[in-house]
């Protein structure tokens, strides 16, 4: 069965880069990945605090969550 | 071809974790994936530092450096 793995952004530059390199390189025969853009869907950045992201870009897998570099605060975003 | 990736760790917990969930995530078929364990092999932090690693664990590809949660400064891996 494949495992779950959300990864989280809001468009700027770090994000995108974290992007392509790591959400796009996740092998999709072990991962449904799921990509979140924060900025335009603001209804998803309760969930995403939910699961204990502080700034995007993050990946959220089983195992737990991964802040990639930093992009943004989660704060940021709601303004 | 393949891309090279290397993902630089200490053998914290931070460090496992990500290895599990990130660097053994990668679609092998696309990445090839070194891992590097800088407590063990302190020979590699030069190299580490010289491709903008600043703490572990981290992953370096072709797009750049990045860097995953927070394990353990570079600097302290010296020691």
């Amino acid at each position: 069965m494949k495992s779950k793995a959300v990864f989280f952004h809001a468009g700027c530059p770090v994000c995108v880069s974290a992007e392509r390199s790591i959400a796009e390189a996740l092998d999709r025969s072990r991962f449904d990945v799921e990509i979140v853009h924060l900025g335009l869907d603001k209804g998803r950045i309760s969930d995403a605090e939910r699961r204990g992201v502080k700034s995007v870009p993050a990946l959220v897998t089983e195992a737990g969550v991964f802040h990639i570099n930093f992009g943004a605060g989660l704060a940021d975003l709601k303004k």
